[in-house]
């Protein structure tokens, strides 16, 4: 496990923010036409030049592995690297999820070529990943943390690409399980629903009885 | 649905792979090294800007909606846009599915930064996104194509990010149902188990029982 304590300023945060995640913003569109692109072989292998070249000069200064969870003095927590909700990562949509503390997520979203799987839907297995993400969120909301410990979808009807919301609440706890539902649904009604427990590991536990927040966990 | 013809020559659509599948390996070192990258905000600005460019080229000619899935007169099915196995999509990793016609499917993958949940983890529901996909291969490879009703997934401990194994396989079939099993491990074992239900739906089953395939689903 691996979070890092960030002494940067609130105004040094606001602009990677700003400019990390613009360039992330940039790179989903540019994910997105690169699928749908029939641009000849000869100005791909061009373009594909080019992207390479944008990589060297990100990778000037870009350490080995994740990019983990941060955190700042003020207790400001950024999952920036996330697969759901990461501002920084262009394979998350990203999720905006709005939270309540009684222990509801819930977000809209768009969805496009990225996400496919039957022709013209949302791969079944990008719903589950978006609803693991906002069931652990309506946990999170409701002071109720966890790992994913299972998770159990059920395909309604088939997703279509496009615009979608999703909603996901607490449905019961006990110790330290949590049980959550949720749904994904387009203009017509539920596509997928998921039912989940999740579990606050020992090492969350263990964390959270510290007066400190530890510097950094590995 | 879409599924496209495509009657161009299996000379054309070897240059489409190599082109465009190179492009998309392109675009996933960049969104890797985007994620782990801490070059100062005015050179990510000027990155975004140079990616911004490089997706108006693409743009010039890419028809809006996904890829679909396409094939040939010869049977050669591409399903090139899929968000696992897509080898045109730069968010599948991609799963290069190795298959055997008992129903077993199985690959052998590498996930990065861009997979992460948890700080230095792959994400709970990423796990899921490949089961599935994994899963239904398994039943594909037996004969036994289906659509995903349900997916439960077991989480046994965390998943690594770094090199990781998949593995399905067909349980039991009862007419147009599917039972399906897998896991994913790391080298010290299990981390993820999932079992699904697959079921083809009825529009699949009219097309398998016409003489030609249609030009053209939507």
């Amino acid at each position: 496990m691996r979070f890092l304590a960030d002494d940067r300023s609130a105004e040094e945060i606001a602009e990677e923010r700003r400019s990390a995640g613009g360039l992330a913003d940039a790179v989903r569109r540019l994910i997105d036409t690169s699928i749908r692109s029939r641009v000849d072989p000869g100005e791909l292998d061009a373009i594909t030049a080019e992207v390479e070249r944008l990589t060297a000069r990100l990778a000037v200064d870009a350490p080995e592995g994740a990019y983990g969870i941060r955190y700042s003095a003020d207790g400001d927590v950024r999952p920036w690297g996330n697969a759901v909700v990461g501002v920084r990562n262009p394979l998350a949509p990203p999720l905006d999820v709005h939270t309540e503390p009684t222990g509801r997520a819930r977000a809209e979203f768009r969805l496009g070529a990225a996400y496919e799987g039957p022709p013209g839907l949302v791969h079944g297995g990008v719903t589950a990943l978006l609803l693991d993400q906002l069931l652990g969120e309506a946990c999170g909301a409701g002071q109720r943390s966890g790992m994913t410990a299972t998770l159990s979808l059920r395909y309604r009807r088939p997703t279509p690409l496009g615009d979608l919301k999703a909603e996901a609440w607490i449905e019961r706890a006990d110790g330290h399980k949590t049980w959550a539902r949720g749904h994904i649904e387009d203009a017509e009604g539920v596509c997928v629903e998921a039912e989940g427990l999740f579990i606050l590991p020992r090492w969350a536990r263990e964390m959270a009885q510290d007066e400190a927040r530890p510097e950094r966990f590995e």
